[in-house]
């Protein structure tokens, strides 16, 4: 394994505590890794309109809709963190249309699984419905990005029928305050 | 533009004689456009068991089972090029089922279509399938990568709905010598 | 309240430690109430070839097959509970073809989404499978009966948008021993 | 067979002049029997701003989204017998967008439809619509009930690949007057 | 109407007793009318392997599948006569899965169905089926030839809202002894 | 072959320079060719208030729509001559949703591609939509008949799985001034 892939890996695991299953899955092409890695860093982790929770929202929501198992729960686990909300990833995991969203929330993720599921279907209508709820080009743009790279993601982990960390099924389950 | 995005960009436009549209709707977001062509050339050029041209069949098939403007019609022409074959590109972008195919091609056609489109059906029978047809488990990434780098490609050309430069539409239909 | 409903939900009440909200929805129609819960305790109590953990694994990939948010989480639940396994519930609500399953399992939960999704295509074929697979008539009509009746329960849980109980979420994640 | 259903089955016998073979089909299961009787009897018999007709309309337009022979064929015969209208069957097996129907009763079977072949996609507006018809809370859970009722009695009927009784096909179609 | 266009539905009229609606639907436009009618009579009439009944299987099964009122009715009368069978065309109309057909019959519709509504997928698997079962290079034909016909005709009837003469809702429901 | 279809055959090579394959594909059947000559002339022949051009271009979005190989280049030739338009058709065989269409232009195409493909989703409001765009009932017929007949073709050449001639590939791509 070439010397920066590891070096990516253990510092995820020094965050996290374990290494997350795609990195190894990953590792055996670096090419492929560092294009992955770097284009994950830009779309999920750059400055942005859309908070970071958000942005975890769309990538549980078109995961549920290709009915991914590692990204459903890996991902879910972080919503769940990011979103300090221990319940939201149950619900956009089984039916995004279920959850407590504001109009503009609805609108961004209803895009976002059209866009997961029927690319072909999208339109300047669809555009304009975004562009009524607030969303600018650029805000436009990271939706459609965080989508494109997990039906990118969705599809390689669907391929190496990839597992979750079992870490991931209990994370941000449990109030801070009840774990003390 | 960043230098290194511009240079990019010129080296493209000096090989092909033009700037393919999909450079430029990246450029505006250096990271991703980084990113982006990293990952395409680590899927696309690397030294592989599948053919260039193979890896654009199922660029052009997919891309097709998406109804993907862009995709079709600038990697239909790239296919005619590589396959040095007029007629390849047509028949794939309309129904790859219809085409002059090994039974190894049908096989890889079959899987990376249903990839595209179906991610959440694929089980172990669609790659005990794939190794019937002898490819091995660096081809079977191979085949899924290309898929799953599309799926992103896709989408983003989705909502941006962008247009093909024309000379892609004609490129690689004329034969060589009734050129000269 | 009729004293029949009214007793009905404080035994769920005592076993349980909360009242489900299925119950509260369905009691503002006693008779149906009541019907769904006989229909209920004949098909999922009964004493059957199919396990109870079985007959939740049924009711669990089906309901995500829906989309169903209360049956998933809920049943999600009791599944953990009744296999004594903290993971099984997020692989069937996510895709159960991920699912570490035997082939007996596999063919009875690929009969049961069938059946969910695709009734009209359920032919002489299926039911042939599922006999290969050990199964005799009376287990395909157990496998039926629970898709069946959560082909209703589903249903009505959409028209509700019913949201299933906070405790049904953590409930069977944390092993006995660690809980303790 | 016990008593009970016996004597169930006997009076439906002396009402029709002959036993629907759903009866026998659900007759040796005498719990499952009982209890589809009594959801039968407390959806489709209860004093309801539904007419009886109407809730035949819901059963046959639904249960032709399903395909489902027996109850297509068996409430067809029903629903001219209740609706005095010997074509009204036909239509609604076929295609209840050709019926001729109030805008209030094709927005009752817009919905019925709608949640019998694709419930995850039910939502607020949805109900919007259906109050905006004049339908209350109590008349759209009866829409919503007999919509899931028929849910799981179409599965049962494709399991048992379950035939209509030869008499259901004529009854209805001839106007008394013509047959006396 | 010219004389020509005339003189063919007076003699529908006269063979049947009523003129079907679909011919008057028809006349406003000679042209088609004609090129209609002979190409109904080309594929309907012409001295086949495949019987006038099992033509008219093909006709209802596949009208079914696009929900077609006027065809499925009209069609399903001339079934019942042609095949001397009161209950045939139901069992048809609601899901040929369902009817009694021999594996020859099973496989011709299930041919003529998937030509009908999913004409993409059809591949050399689809005629190699058809050939095991007997069915040579011009029995193949004419099954495609009913297929496409009624994919037209079914095509305009949705259009059109075309309505079945009430005649057609009873026509070989009574055996004749039984109406002598 | 009867003289009359040797005719019309050599009618079509001295004015195409070719014989199109569905000619010779059609010609074993006499009374099937024939017709099928005259449906097609009624209906792209007629003078009708669509030009020839928008008639073509509603046989390639439908055809794109059902993935027919040979209607979509065959008839994507024809369109490009028609329009006089290099590129039409290559858009229109991807995704009609991103072709440059008046408002007018895009509802036609709306329209006829839902009857291609979910004809039994046709209902009045449909035929609404295209009126308030200015087509009248003449119109509204003739996108209906050109969507039916294609329907028909399609399936034919789906069975026969035919192939276009080679010319119809580069047919109308080369401006004249360019070929000069």
């Amino acid at each position: 394994m070439p010397a920066d892939v590891r070096s990516r890996i253990e510092a995820v695991q020094e965050r996290t505590g374990f290494v997350p299953n795609v990195f190894l899955a990953l590792a055996h092409r670096p090419d492929e890794f560092r294009a992955f890695v770097a284009y994950h860093d830009a779309v999920m982790e750059r400055d942005s309109a859309l908070s970071k929770a958000e942005r975890e929202m769309i990538v549980v929501a078109t995961s549920a809709a290709n009915d991914c198992l590692y990204c459903v729960v890996a991902h879910g686990a972080i919503l769940r963190v990011r979103a300090k909300d221990p319940l939201i990833a149950d619900v956009l995991a089984t039916n995004y249309r279920n959850a407590d969203l504001t109009a503009r929330g609805r609108a961004m993720l209803d895009f976002a699984v059209k866009l997961a599921i029927e690319p072909q279907r999208i339109d300047d209508d669809d555009l304009a419905e975004l562009r009524a709820h607030g969303f600018d080009d650029e805000d436009i743009w990271d939706i459609a990005a965080v989508t494109a790279l997990f039906a990118l993601s969705n599809r390689l982990a669907h391929v190496l029928a990839l597992r979750p960390n079992e870490e991931f099924h209990l994370m941000g389950r449990i109030p801070r305050d009840a774990e003390a």
